[in-house]
C-alpha cells in the first residue's frame, strides 16, 4: 500500500534520473489573465505604463497590454520546479534567457525542457544539471527560452555517473538576438508625462549608476502568494515546519521574488525600460528573509542599437539588490565577494524608446 | 435613537427566530471572474489542469475553465452566514453537498437556505438548526446543494422551544447523483503530461493511501483575504480584539480555508482527481491558527464507475489534514479519538478520467 | 555619474517647486478590470450588492457593476503622490471631492492636478500645497475631482516664498453637484433581500447614529497589497528600514486604506447606501498600524433630495472609525479633542434608493 501511494506522489527526479538530450514535458499549462496581471502589479507595484494601461500600449504599438515579462518568467520557471529542482540543494545560475514573443491575457503558457549537460560532483553526492527551458503559448510558440543549472541530490551516491558535459553558455545575449518579443513601437506615441520619465535609450550612458532610492520590506503571506501564483511548488518557500529545522529557520523567499522586487524599484530611474529582452545571468548571492528591506541599484553597463530597427534601443542593465541597506552609495564589492547586504547580481537588457 | 440603530444593524438569528420550513434569500449575489479565480489560485497553489488552462479545459470538454469547486463553495456558503451562523456557537457539520452544474467565470451566484431540522439543547441556552442551501447561477439554475448543522444561540432561554425535527442525511451522497457538474469529458484529450500524473480513475485501488507529502504554512493575512474573497464574515476570522479576549486568544481560520489547503496538497498524488462532485460529510476536529503548517494524507474509501458514463469514475477520497506534523505514517486515531494534530477529517467524492 | 543619476530619479517636488495655476499631468495612467475589483474586494470584504453582481448592476440600471468608488479614488490618488506629496510632512486634508462619471472594468484612469493654494509656513522650513486632482478615463473624461492640501518640505528654507495664496473651499459638496456618476436607477429592482437590508432613503433620520458592530484586524501584507494595487508610492508604508527609525517605528498605513476599511465595515447598517456620491472631508486623526482593529459607527448628518430625482437619495454620513475599541456607545468627543482610539472622521454622501 505504501508502495503504491509513493508511486503516485511526485518525488522529483535525482540527478541519476536525467540524461543528455531527454525532453520533460512539465505540468500544468496556466491561462494567464487580467486577474493574474492585476495581483502581480499589486504584489510589487509595477508601474510601467505599457503593463499598466491599455491605452498607452496600443498608442505604442501593442494590440493591448502585455503580460508583464517576469511574470510570464516566473509562470514558465514554475513549472519546471517539479521535475527539475524538487531535489535541488542549490539553484547555481541561469543564462541565455531571451523572450522571444509578447504574452498577452488570455494566452496559456506551457513549459518543455531539454536536459542539455550533467556534471557529477566529485563527492558523488549529487551533480549539477544543466536544462533548457522553453515557454509556449497555446498556439505552440516559444514566447522564452532560457537555461538554468541546479545542482540536484543523487538518490544513491554509488549510481554510476554520466559522461559530463558542460554546455557552452553565452557571456550575454547578443543584441541582434534582441527585440522579438517587441512590436515596432510608435515613438511618438511614447507620452513621457504619462510614463513617468523624459528619458529615452539616448539619454542613458555606460557607466551610469542609478540608485533606486526606494525600499519595500517583504511579507511571509506576500512572497507565498506570488511564488503559489506561479505555482512553483518549491518546499522551502511555504513549510515553516520543516524549514524552522532547517540551516536558516526560516522560509526561503524565491529567487524571482527578489527579481520582480528590484525591477519594481528599478522604475526610479528606468521607467521608460519598459521591456524586458533578455537576462544575461543572474546570481542570487544571498537569501532574503519575510522582514528584510529590499532597496536596488542599476548601472549600464552597455547600450546596443537593435538591427533594423530605430525605434528601440537595447540597455544592458546591473541591477544589484540588498537587503536592509540603502544603495546610495551602489554597495558591489567587498574584498574578495560581495557587500554583504547583497541578494542580487542581475544583468539583462531592457529596451527603451529612442528619441523621436 | 440607539433603537433605531440596532433595527438597522444585522443582528443575526437566534435559535428561536428559525421555523422549520422557512426559505431564507441571502445577500449578496457575487458575480465570479478571472480575478477570483487568480486570487484563489495565488492562495491555495491550486494547479489542477481543467482550472488552471483554458486549453486543456477545452480539450477534455469543457467550454473554458471552470471556476474551481470549493471556491463556489465557499462563496455559496459565504452568503448563508449573516442569517444562519451570525450567533453560531459551533458549526457541526455537514452533508449531501452536491455539485450540480459547472460555474464559469462571468456566472453569479446567490444563496437561498431552507431551514429543515431544529433541535434545542437540553440546556435550554441553544439549539441546533439544520439548513439545505442551494447556491443558484444568473439563470437560477442550482449549482450546488448542500446540508450544514449548527449550534445557534438563543436569544432568551426561557423563549419556547419548537418540536423537535432532526433530518435523515444520507451518510454518503449516492454514486448515481454523482457527474452532473461534470460535462462529458474526452478521456482522450486528458494529457497525462500537462495534468501532472499518468494516473487515472482504475489506477486508484480502495484502501489505498497516498501521502501527500508537501506541507504549507498559513499567514493571517492569506486567511482573511481568501475569507473575504467569499464574502464570509464570520467575526472569529477577523477581529484580533475580541479573540484575543476569547477562547484561543486568536483569530480562528475559517474551516473551508483548511478544506482548500488540504485540496491544493492533494494535488500531489491526485493530480487527475480533477472534480470534486459532492461532499459526503466534512468534521473540523481541531481549529488552525495562522502560522501552522498544514499536511494532508488521502485514503481511497470507495471506487463507483457513473450511470451511463464512460468517460470518468467517480472515487470517494477520505482526506486528513494535520497541523505540525508531516503525515508519511498516515495519522489518523488515537485512543478514543482523533490524532492530536489533525484537524480535518473530510469525505467527498472526485471524478477522474478513465482509462482511454 | 552621481549627478546623472540623481537627475533620472524622481526626487519628488519641494514646496518652492510649486506654483499656482500650474498644472501637472501624473504618470502611470492604470486600466481597471475584473482582477482588480476582484482583490479589491478581497482586501476589503466589501459587499454592496451593484458591485458584487453584474446581475444586481444591470436590474437597476448600470450596464455592468461599477468599479467601487473607493477603488477609483485610490487609484486617481495614488498618481499624485510622486509629483505633489513624495516630500510631504503630513496630508492634511481632503476636500471637494465629487464623483463625476461611473468607472467600468476596461476603463483606463489617469489623474491631472492644478495647484490652487500654496502658503509658506512661518518657520519657513516647509509650506501648505492645495491641489486640485481630477481622473480622466480613456475618454478624457472626468470621472474624480477632489482637493488636497499637504504640508511639503522646502529644499531651501532661504527660498523666496510665494504670495500665500489658500483657496476658499465648500464645507460640503452642495447636493445639487451630486449624483452624476449614479445612472437613473430603477427602484423597483433594488431586492433587499439580495442587497442586505430593507431600508431605503426614506428610513434614515436626520441624527441617526449607527454602530457597525464589526471589528477587522489590518495585516502588514494586506495594506501594502492593497496600497501597491493603487500605485501609491508614498513609502512611510512600505520601507521598515526606514520607518523602523522613525517617529512612530512602524510602517504607517495609508489613510485611503483605512476609509476602504471603515466602508466596508459601514455595510452592516448602511447596506443600501450604494454609492460615494462625494465625500466632503477626511480627517485622519491619529495613525493606524499593523495588528490593529478598526471599529467603525455613523451618524446620518443631513438627507437631501436630487435635483429632478425620484430614484435617489442622498444621505450624508459622518463615520468615525476607531482603533482596538468598539463603538457601541459612539465615541467621538474627549476634553478638547478625539476619544484618543479615533483614527478617522469621514463625512461624504452616499445615495440610496427612494422608496418604490
Amino acid at each position: 500500500m505504501n508502495r503504491a501511494s509513493a508511486s503516485k506522489t511526485a518525488a522529483g527526479r535525482f540527478f541519476e534520473d536525467f540524461r543528455v538530450g531527454e525532453t520533460i514535458r512539465h505540468a500544468t499549462p496556466r491561462t494567464l489573465g487580467g486577474g493574474d496581471a492585476s495581483l502581480y502589479s499589486a504584489l510589487y507595484g509595477m508601474r510601467f505604463a505599457p503593463q499598466s494601461a491599455e491605452t498607452f500600449a496600443r498608442a505604442i504599438g501593442y494590440p493591448t497590454s502585455p503580460i508583464d515579462d517576469l511574470l510570464a518568467f516566473h509562470v514558465v520557471f514554475g513549472k519546471t520546479v517539479p521535475d527539475v529542482s524538487l531535489n535541488a540543494i542549490a539553484n547555481l545560475g541561469y543564462a541565455d534567457c531571451r523572450f522571444l514573443r509578447p504574452v498577452y491575457p488570455g494566452d496559456t503558457l506551457s513549459s518543455v525542457s531539454e536536459v542539455i549537460g550533467l556534471k557529477e560532483n566529485s563527492n558523488r553526492q549529487s551533480g549539477v544539471v544543466y536544462v533548457r527551458s522553453r515557454g509556449f503559448n497555446q498556439r505552440d510558440e516559444a514566447v522564452l527560452d532560457y537555461v538554468r543549472w541546479v545542482m540536484v541530490r543523487k538518490r544513491d551516491p554509488d549510481a554510476p555517473a554520466p559522461e559530463a558535459k558542460v554546455p557552452k553558455l553565452p557571456e550575454a545575449v547578443a543584441a541582434a538576438d534582441l527585440g522579438s518579443a517587441c512590436p515596432p513601437t510608435n515613438r511618438a506615441g511614447f507620452d513621457g508625462a504619462l510614463s513617468g520619465s523624459p528619458y529615452r535609450f539616448e539619454d542613458y550612458a555606460v557607466g551610469e549608476r542609478i540608485d533606486h532610492v526606494d525600499g519595500v520590506t517583504v511579507e511571509e503571506a506576500e512572497h507565498m502568494i506570488a511564488t503559489r501564483l506561479y505555482q512553483n511548488t518549491a518546499k522551502v518557500h511555504f513549510n515553516q515546519h520543516s524549514e524552522g529545522q532547517g540551516r536558516f529557520g526560516r522560509r526561503l523567499i524565491y529567487g524571482g521574488h527578489v527579481i520582480s522586487l528590484a525591477r519594481a524599484l528599478s522604475f526610479n530611474g528606468l521607467a521608460n525600460a519598459f521591456h524586458i529582452a533578455a537576462i544575461n545571468g543572474g546570481r542570487h548571492v544571498a537569501p532574503l528573509f519575510a522582514g528584510d528591506t529590499v532597496f536596488a541599484w542599476s548601472e549600464i553597463v552597455a547600450t546596443a542599437a537593435l538591427p533594423e530597427r530605430s525605434d528601440v534601443g537595447a540597455l544592458r542593465v546591473r541591477t544589484i539588490a540588498t537587503k536592509n541597506r540603502p544603495c546610495a552609495d551602489f554597495p558591489l564589492r567587498q574584498g574578495e565577494g560581495y557587500e554583504p547586504s547583497i541578494v542580487l547580481d542581475l544583468d539583462y537588457w531592457a529596451l527603451a524608446p529612442r528619441q523621436p
